[in-house]
């Protein structure tokens, strides 16, 4: 594993509460993530897969909610999960082109687990998100293969690198290079102690437009170029949220919807093209796929315990955003596009993102 | 109490499950109904008002949820009940131009019993529906007082008439006098037994499209009249649903949803005029106002034992609206405006409900 | 082409609309159906792709619209559907756990016929519709390959088969054979006449609740048969809504919703398993792909002229559904499973479809 | 009127977008507001009231959509502006428990205008919005009167006052004082110049959480001050949006879902407690009450239009809650409760709003 310089030491701190001890979305017991990167001339693109228990997904399933910010996207699996409130596979992101191969993959993986499936039991409702990676990537030459979402599932584990990997290969945020970032807040509560988790895979924003901790780097950056990148955007990102505070789908749902008010801090209009969608699950009430003959015993937060979630959703998005953009790469790929990376553009032209602007 | 000819009594027994002791939506323990009737030439209007437990319903919420199924209409209440998942005051129900009233006596109402709203707590979320019913009744001239809505909740019982009585005073169901319709099914489960209610104030329906357990007795009745009502309808119904079945906000809407299966059966093909708006209660989790030091611990079914429930909210919507038309009386209104009673008409015609047609 | 028996030659006439000349979706100009069927032991399977105009889809997009009755299911393609009003491929009906395969073949037919995409304009959105014909199909070994996918849109045409073909091949319908169905309706409105059409995939329902025009012709049926079959449905029906009114995006969701009076008529409660979903276009308004510097300008109904759609859908609806159970044929599948016609059930046990009940 | 100073005005310029010639939401042609003060003691509290244009609203009505961003709140009419896409009377903003109140006289309005109502025309649906203003106002009196409201709607012209004014009286922002604010942005395109206008009811916000472009004013204010506000928030906001850009009822909730851009800049999460809603319409095409012979014809812009409009609301969003916030007045209401003006307190600590942090 790579160490990755993230926002916090660049001396940038969001918000006011704590992190978790990896400030991952990882943090959250149980979640694992993992990528394939396929890293190519014009194959500039990936798969990043997110497990949220280690059991059987299927047969254990999660309280999990979506919201679509902007719905110019693909994402697939967010009609079942609305009507049963739950998540029965892993999430796998990868480019916009490849949702179907990789749907098909999923439903494979969880074929193999269930046997009962098709037999003495229903379908699986494979849950698939994506971005538009073709500035930097061959998206119609559909490089992502069943293997490699088989494989990103097999690499998931609880430490991950961000940046210019996995989906995110080919990603870009704010202009620049983006792709995969995450992050995670402590909410101390009176019941107890909750973990929340973010994951992005940040493919949006114009670069003029970037606020880091509220600064106008962006702005200030675009005029050290003297060189404009086009000033539009297909507004793209997947928002994977992870939680273990006891909440119904509904609380999920209230709590999902918030991370657009860090999205909004790092500077997005939440433009018009490609899709921005959270997807969220509590790992705290497991759901049993078999009905037993008695009732379901859950525990919720009271209403009024939910604005901790609320801060921290919105802390960790904000935060995660930045990762991805401050730990990608350089990527040069298809027809020689390419995209510089956040970290050397600010070494090059001497940008402190702390000093009073 | 007046005792009422029901559509039991004429022989049309929907669906396969059992009905509860009164066939009303009162059978779901703990609820109560009251009516306030005013009926003076002009004056063909009133309310009624649905008491969802008899304690403080502001201090102790249920689980809640609402169905649009046509949004032509004015029901005051579901953002809150949306975002929330709770019911804190009773149902009101009465003419379209009085809800403001009826909003604000039901504020009124909930500031009496809970002196610490507006001081040390919130507000309250008043929860209004109303049908149109300007044919019968001078509609223009808002009778309803506030008064009139405290009585109505004054006079909540176990048992109550349906109708031209209460909000239904002024209503019409497939073109003849309509109004308040109620019937109850038992669902008998692995984990026990439990009870869905339904209350229907209806307004709706145009008189040859009427089916009264699969027969065209509209079309019949329509043939024999030898006149003509304006085949026009304004399309509206309140559908109040009460359960006393252990089940989430999520699972709720996905109950109440169903009535349209037996409002569908009536014959309505849900005309574009005026609202049908759909707002259920679960009586079995209380939800507290305010916060303790735990969690909160919910019991609901698991999702494969809701088609029970499925079939028991058709079967009495589709029954209630039928006791609303075959229960109502003929009402001479508004500038000698008048709609007969089903029951006067089958009877002036020998129409059977139960033969061979 | 084989001449199929439907269900007005039983006798049996729907609503009081007229319907179009071919009384299937393709009455609407310029809409086309096409099939492939896998028939061969445990493969009891199939495609099904509906064809929205012969122009380029993706170039000139058609106001859409969808709606979720019951979400149990991975219908694809509505997030960006309902963000952006519009249909840009055509729409492929397939078994469950091949919508990926689905999908793919889809955006591999797109992108054949535009180079543009992934190059100087953005992705395309897949919309691919499903049911489980686990039963008498082996639905886990995935039967459907692309090149199925691409066979069906070749075959598309004006003229169709229903019943046990394509999609339908292995979809049950109140618990016998179902599968593919058909109707449309005429309107006559003061500004022109306009045509609603309907295509099925239906695989749902209980023999017993079986009403074919209001009458019980199910328990009549599973009376004679003297055999049950197991009371317990998965509820999936794919509605494919097609249609020349000039309407918004908002009008058309209002139309299509209504879809669900004509189901319900049929004697469904919805149930909870599998999916039903509604997906409709409307041909008139051609909305361009590329922006040009003017704005666009569109003609739409007064809402006032809604409701003649509204009837035209519920008896468009419950028309199909019952020209998929009359058309089809016994299938013998999956080990051995096998789902009788209604046809020869109702010609073996001498039912008749209009006769007094 | 008297002269405020706006955020402008203190040298912060919010975005990329031009203002308007008021840069308030009556730049957009043909509206006006008008608000009524009620300053007494305990009585801090009044009405605002937004006038769509100056014909009769009912007969023609404007695009219109609704957004939810927390639900914790009582708005009225969101229901059939959803359903039908239309406004068809003012929007009359006041105190949570006056809606009621507000919505009667709203409907008396109406009626007085189309004596057709309740005869020969069907009803009115009235738009109310509110926030909770409990703090300084003795909310539980409900002070609000009929007369009040229709002196607002009287009172309503070209130019307004912000801050402590009409409904904003009594209302808080970033645990200061707030209320009435308002912005606006020229959007130029292709085929026109066209007008973004904003206006906010503002009673949400953590002092410490407050940011003024970026910069973390809230908190240097809060160590200025060194006496903290309870640092909790009930999180309420009306958002009122106009524009005479050609769009779609879809469109136009796209736009005014982007408004929470801007309030995320101004530092909230989002709180549980009360209710954030959006109300938008647009201009540019009347939809006539009554229908005639003909469809209609209306204009639109082509989607990849719409990023300047979601710009333009995001900046117009922002400024218009600093300006409710730097135009306010303190205020001393009921109990002696009271809530320092964000003005004198900068000047009192000698805070730059542009300084470098």
């Amino acid at each position: 594993m790579t160490v990755q310089k993230r926002i916090r030491e660049y001396g940038v701190e969001i918000g006011k509460l704590k992190t978790g001890p990896l400030n991952k979305i990882t943090d959250v017991d149980g979640v694992t993530v993992g990528h394939v990167t396929l890293n190519d001339g014009s194959t500039q693109t990936g798969v990043t897969a997110i497990v949220p228990h280690q059991g059987n997904v299927f047969k254990e399933k999660f309280i999990a909610a979506n919201h679509v910010i902007n719905g110019f996207g693909k994402t697939m699996g967010t009609i079942q999960m609305t009507e049963l409130g739950t998540l029965e596979t892993p999430i796998v992101l990868t480019n916009t082109l490849n949702v179907g191969t990789a749907a098909d993959a999923l439903i494979e993986y969880t074929l193999e687990r269930n046997p009962e499936i098709g037999r003495t039991t229903g379908t699986v409702n494979p849950v698939v998100g994506e971005c538009n990676d073709m500035l930097l990537n061959d998206v119609r030459a559909k490089f992502v293969q069943p293997e490699h979402v088989r494989q990103a599932l097999r690499n998931a584990s609880a430490d991950f690198e961000e940046g210019s990997i996995g989906a995110g290969r080919g990603m870009l945020c704010y202009s620049l290079k983006g792709g995969i970032g995450s992050a995670s807040r402590l909410m101390e509560m009176d019941h107890g102690n909750y973990m929340m988790g973010v994951l992005v895979l940040s493919n949006f924003g114009i670069l003029s437009d970037l606020r880091i901790d509220g600064r106008a780097v962006g702005q200030e950056l675009k005029e050290a170029l003297r060189q404009s990148y086009k000033e539009e955007d297909k507004g793209s990102i997947m928002i994977i949220v992870a939680t273990d505070l006891p909440v119904s789908e509904r609380q999920l749902n209230r709590i999902i919807k918030r991370s657009i008010t860090g999205l909004s801090r790092t500077g997005s209009i939440i433009t018009n093209g490609s899709g921005e969608v959270v997807i969220g699950f509590s790992t705290t009430n497991k759901i049993p796929h078999d009905k037993s003959a008695n009732l379901l015993k859950l525990s919720q937060i009271h209403e009024e315990d939910i604005d901790m979630a609320f801060r921290a959703i919105g802390e960790a998005t904000e935060e995660a955003v930045l990762n991805s953009l401050v730990t990608a790469e350089k990527v040069v790929g298809r027809d020689g596009n390419e995209r510089p990376a956040f970290k050397d553009l600010i070494q090059k032209f001497n940008i402190s993102l702390t000093r009073n602007t």
